[in-house]
């Protein structure tokens, strides 16, 4: 599988050798009964880099986004949510599901949230409505292209949460991403949100695994929800390891593949008919669209595989391209290559 | 109490006489066991005024939107739904919290449902999306003035449920004014949904009491249901006895309520800066809006109270007034005159 | 139907000729809005009655059960709840359902609590343990032939319950007859139990209803989870109406219930083969069993209900009637004369 | 930790060698994606071994046992369960909270299923009861001192389920001890069974993970169902790696942690005032009971920790001992031993 130039998504970097080591070599203990000291150490180191309390290594980001909402709504109480987050679209309905929360969705354009909407939105005491319990962001926004939240936005939400006495959960898969194009310290970034998340892999690269954090009642609660869901490791060690090798070595490259994205995107933008709005490459994420084209989308991306390049389809008309750890500069240059000759032979 | 002009909602309207009496006469049994003739003749009429195989009743719409997606939806599945629809917002989240169902809520400005919307937006199979399970229609609109949704949109949005597999309820709380409105016979209206409720209270005036029809194995499982959530009654004919008198003689009687909403909208655009929309008085509900005075919402309708006169405010700037049995053409002369005089006053 | 003579069960009576007086003049208002008259009054006696700080009007002993559990219990934690008890066996599976509770169901033979087993099974807070948050009692044991439980042992679990800091709801579908049988006032009897319900049909004869107390933020909370699930009525009071009577004027005559069940209860274990444990009979219920006969169970039923006399299949062996308003001293003696004769006839 | 001889429970156990060997090598992929190697080799071999037609890996057997029960019970149904086992009460109410299924516990003494029981309390379709789904089954039976079930006593089960339409999962933590004790293939202990989880970790050694299997449609649903509770990995390899080595080399080691057991128990048995029923150790685990000494189990487990021994209090008088890998014939003879040691002196 190593020919293919694998755009789809940075979820299927392969981790580095030094995570293989630190599994091979991790100190372990059964983590249920907390005695793992690996993943106290992630737990910690974690915690410190978001400025919380407290953190909770879980499995997988959409466990780390639902036990967040399970652990701080109650059911039947209602979450303001934008209509292109990854918990409302890409978690299976869990929202429903596991916290029997109903979900007020909303649009989020570029991924900046309306405040007005919100403060009109979030319900009254009265005997026919829902409590709202709890606000969900996401920072970079994974279906708005990995668009950063702007920190104003951001700042303002976390205040009328808290002037309205509702929680701020932040779905931060991809922080780490908005922090290096930012230069605003994470700790700063998620300062209002009562939890937040992120992920180990992705463009930190590690095999598995995310951070919840936030204040210790609420993280502890999660831990335990985190059994319930059957969410409890016994040597959980060695998945914990190579994330303190992603939190100590892979957070600045990410620089890297920012470049690397708004390269390809310039690169694509000059391809005759193929539409890429480069003003909306923030990050690694890169959408161009075939809308000016009379070529099919399923086409383009078979005759991509043809020559060992992944792209993904997100809709009928356009596709993107995520740059991550093991795409090089060299690969771009062919993959951007490889379509503008696959355009070119097409529309002649 | 009777002094009052109520025009809050047609939830205030007094019984008839006839209801009384239908009440203090009518035949009872143990209706869990099956054994109430008059609750059995009520659902049988409703079962055939809809066109649908089998109807229950029960204690409220409420009772009978949450039944419907209780029966027909499964944890975790994703319902479509108007972001003004009652069953969203005045529900207490009982989607979430009874059915767990997620749900994914739209603008329907005017009532009317966008058919592109819909389809982009049932879920396709994979392992990150839920299963979209229902569509939940609703006709009259309540929170947007009563409006009649017409009945070329609803066909087209049961045509495109049926092409993909899913269910279809249509909340049709007021599903009489629609068909008064229009002159379209209810079973012609709902002809494509899977289920539907209508109010016996509102316009048709009983003091309690709804019915939910659709076919007889989702009617079944609907009436086990309500038993779950404490509906089942014992001696319950002497809450369908009044049911039966609404049906018999008060559905003719609503055109009485469409002609005064209209009548008092005509009066009340009249006002200077008073903002009535007459287009969108299809049935019983008159909304104005205060935008264009400097009169506060509060102190005009604390002053119509003062006058014996409720109104009821829907948002910062607008009230809504509602026609109903009992609310005759001169008490909305009154009703008109008073806010003109109100406002004449207050601006001067 | 008035031909019968029914002792399945003391849901079956019909209401008296006050209640319907009472139903026909009802001053009645918009009780969601919290208008209707009626209603008021009858949950303030009946709160006064329990000594309770608040009291709601409920359609159902189900819906005030559930409505109990969903107001004190989170999803997960853990119910304390005899394996006998209505609110397990005749729910419908509720408690999982609406407030996603896990029943620990535990032996109470003879209606009474083992409080060994409730102290070793609250459980002590640990990473794989649920939160034990409520004890369920029964007063009158419907499904233990109406047995009484004795105070000392209700007051033994209230007071355990307090120690460890959970709560106590009490299905007093029956307590009056409990009262009665006792004398020891209803408000003794729940005095501490943190909820309350109590049926307005069954002896006590209204047509509907059931209350549910408790303190006031508990039963604030109840009547807007009532709303939820679709309990909410408009015009209550004419449903109020016949339980403010039953209240009034049906207590002290469940004397006569249970002097006539004692009569059948003896007149029938006279009857050779016929088994009836007449000091099981506490109030209205008689259970008799016919495992000392060659006598089929449906066929006895079947032979009963050719003479006009309708009783309950409970076990492949076992039958119970129950006496209520309405079956009177005389019509007992038909009964056990009929029971007798059959058996005879049979066995000959 | 290494310096302990730790027998609280085989979930402690560190890794082999060749574990973490694999782990270091392994092929990964997004598992998400359906694209790593590693686990679907371990998913095949499991179903090859159970029987079954398809298998799933997960994180836990919590996650194993939650997955099955949602997989097939729907909200508000029941599920029958002996009340000793793992699933009702360590797995934090999940059943209630994420299945919404009354869970009707019943004693299961010396791991055996009460036929009886089963087929009275299977509910008959009613208007008041919930819908009986499913039986779950333990075997070994962990609070039962790991005690086998007999094969015939299963077989009875699985008949009964199948004439009633009803599922049973059966949770098979341990069943490989099971099959290694009675010689019985693991494929025909579950034949009757429509799902099963075992685990990898505990006596196999590996350090997470477990494996759900059933039928496709089942394992597909239930493959869904994980990706909402989180569970989905990225690059699951490195879990995988180490439970194909558990499979091919740590089965039939079991033997030796079954003969230490044993061994343990007798010399145990031997000690004056100390009460061990070694009838009852059928695998690995041993049970000691101190109600005839007047030695306080606080008071043993800390002199044992103070001499590195650590054992798990199960009551307020007895606590277990689990033999695993890792755990010699020379350690057993030395904790043996030791409380021996304690227990003489302290009743000197």
């Amino acid at each position: 599988m190593n020919n293919f130039i694998d755009l789809r998504s940075d979820t299927v970097t392969q981790p580095t050798k030094s995570m293989r080591e630190a599994m091979y070599n991790a100190d372990v203990g059964d983590d249920i009964l907390g005695e793992d000291s690996t993943v106290k150490k992630l737990e910690s180191m974690s915690a410190e880099i978001l400025g919380k309390e407290s953190a909770l290594f879980v499995t997988s980001g959409t466990m780390g986004n639902q036990l967040a909402v399970m652990a701080m709504a109650n059911r039947g109480e209602e979450v303001l949510i934008g209509d292109s987050s990854h918990i409302f679209n890409l978690e299976v309905g869990g929202l429903a599901a596991l916290s029997q929360v109903q979900t007020r969705s909303f649009p989020i354009p570029e991924g900046v949230y309306d405040l007005n909407y919100l403060e009109e939105h979030i319900q009254p005491k009265a005997i026919q409505t829902p409590k709202t319990a709890l606000i969900c962001l996401e920072n970079t926004n994974n279906l708005n292209a990995g668009m950063v939240v702007p920190q104003a936005n951001l700042d303002h939400v976390y205040q009328l949460a808290k002037d309205k006495g509702i929680f701020v959960h932040m779905d931060g898969a991809r922080i780490f991403n908005a922090s290096v194009k930012t230069g605003i310290p994470v700790s700063r970034i998620v300062s209002g949100a009562d939890t937040v998340m992120f992920a180990l892999t992705k463009g930190l690269s590690a095999p598995f695994g995310a951070i919840l954090a936030g204040n210790e009642e609420t993280i502890n609660k999660a831990r335990w929800l985190k059994q319930r869901i059957g969410g409890g490791y016994r040597q959980a060690g060695f998945l914990a390891a190579p994330g303190i090798v992603a939190l100590e070595s892979m957070i600045s490259r990410l620089e890297e593949d920012h470049e690397n994205a708004l390269y390809l995107g310039n690169e694509l933008s000059k391809i005759e008919g193929l539409y890429v709005d480069t003003g909306r490459i923030h990050t690694n994420i890169v959408v161009a669209s075939l809308k000016g084209l009379s070529l099919e989308i399923d086409q383009l991306i078979q005759d991509l595989l043809d020559v060992n390049i992944k792209v993904k389809k997100i809709s009928k008309s356009s596709f993107r391209m995520v740059t991550h750890y093991g795409i090089t500069r060299n690969e771009i240059q062919i993959a951007s290559k490889s379509i503008r000759d696959i355009i070119s032979n097409k529309i002649m």
